[in-house]
């Protein structure tokens, strides 16, 4: 049976031990309602670690006043016996109140990184991340933690986090999992409509049509986003929040695609904030 | 000897080695040019602890630009001399460029305390602080971390970061150690001539005159800042940055003295600030 850990004391004394075992402690930070994004991590982190713990917690702090906070999908239920299957080790499941038990004061941020993509539309997000993920590694201690390039700007600003603030921890990030007609796997996509669905292809399709112009030659990051912008603009209910033609390092954008390039978008469909990219090598 | 290191990596893959091996370690955060408030943290530390780490690193972050980063007082070899006596077992001496080795974009805020007290008028500083203390946290693994009460308000932003991060590291704060006519021991006390040494003796006297004010009955804080200001007004050349009479733990200004109280100064004599402060109980 899979050990659910729900207080942050019993896990940090687990971690302890395990560590005085000097066992290996692989970690999977997540919000739950899990997909095989998520199981591709799980599955990575069981071939490197002697132990593998999963932290199924939907942070509160990394969601805007308007955001989906609420209805974001949640089914423990199915998630356990998922990682069950896997033979998950643990599963650090914690309340809001067992994470944040009083006025809460402390945060970390990653400045110049936090700001820009999906930072610039969803301000405080990634100090909600960085924070909570800082929290989630103190109380697991892992060895080694693994996140999925879907949130490419997550992992980035993660890995920026641990190399300044000296964490004994390594980030070990894993490509997007794709549904097989290109839709990058996510927990939102529940909830899409079948309309929305179908719609939310052209976003794969968008960043596919991004390589095949560089590939071709066309290198100006401006004329890369308008055909991008115009290919995405023909599925009506959808709305461009950003498209970035970025150093997968610094963020910073460029004016011409040289080097390994991230090509990086966030889309609403409908009311559905979707994220996806690709690197260019 | 005493065993100096000044690698990041060195200093961590020792600190692995000994919470391998089930040793506790006592750290002792310092910026050099030890004086016996220093000391007495050692000595505290070496009771409590297997193993004790002393770092000395003038950490450029939480010096504002006007400020006395490059001539605040260093004596490697007086303090090595020092910490020898007291059979420290290591001393963490990194460089600027070891600590902070690239673009740094990573800090640590406790929001609320950060921006009173000391706070308001060294903006940045106790970010500074937070950040450099997280990252030796990372690097020396302490089991127990030891702090000053002349400066209060450091330990109590301290202890609220490791709380809410949940660093697995236990804080312990220590009395204020005084030369013999009162004045709080601090390595800043060597920028002070003669005369401003005289002078500085009224910011213990004001502290011990508010006590004896609270004892006799007097409750207002307002009457009893006004009574500290003036006598403290005497000594020419000395100018007040602020008189904080409030809760211990939030910091919030109190309107009367009830309950445990803290009453802290920074005080200008001459171009040296400096801090006391006495919690009254």
């Amino acid at each position: 049976m899979i050990k659910i850990i729900r207080s942050v004391e019993s896990m940090k004394k687990l971690s302890d031990g395990f560590r005085e075992k000097g066992l290996s402690i692989g970690f999977v930070p997540t919000m739950g309602y899990l997909h095989d994004g998520h199981l591709s991590l799980v599955k990575e982190a069981k071939r490197q670690n002697d132990l593998v713990v999963v932290s199924i917690f939907v942070n509160p702090t990394q969601f805007g006043p308007r955001e989906d906070l609420k209805k974001y999908p949640r089914d423990l239920k199915r998630d356990l016996k998922i990682l069950s299957k896997y033979k998950v080790d643990m599963v650090f499941h914690p309340s809001a109140g067992e994470m944040y038990p009083d006025v809460y004061k402390t945060c970390i941020e990653v400045k110049g990184l936090s700001d820009k993509l999906c930072g610039a539309s969803r301000p405080g997000h990634f100090k909600g991340v960085t924070t909570i993920v800082a929290k989630l590694f103190n109380i697991v201690k892992p060895d080694t933690a693994y996140f999925g390039e879907k949130d490419y700007q997550q992992q980035v600003i993660i890995k920026k986090m641990v190399k300044d603030l000296n964490m004994g921890v390594k980030i070990v990030s894993m490509p997007t999992i794709r549904e097989k007609d290109g839709l990058a796997m996510s927990s939102r996509n529940k909830y899409l409509n079948k309309d929305e669905r179908a719609k939310a292809l052209v976003i794969n399709k968008a960043l596919k049509f991004a390589k095949v112009l560089v590939k071709s030659g066309v290198k100006s990051s401006a004329r890369i986003r308008a055909a991008m912008t115009k290919l995405m603009r023909t599925a009506k209910y959808l709305k461009i929040d950003y498209v970035s033609i970025c150093d997968p390092e610094t963020l910073d954008e460029k004016r011409t695609v040289k080097g390994k390039t991230l090509i990086a978008t966030a889309v609403y469909v409908g009311r559905t904030r979707l994220v996806d990219n690709i690197v260019i090598k």
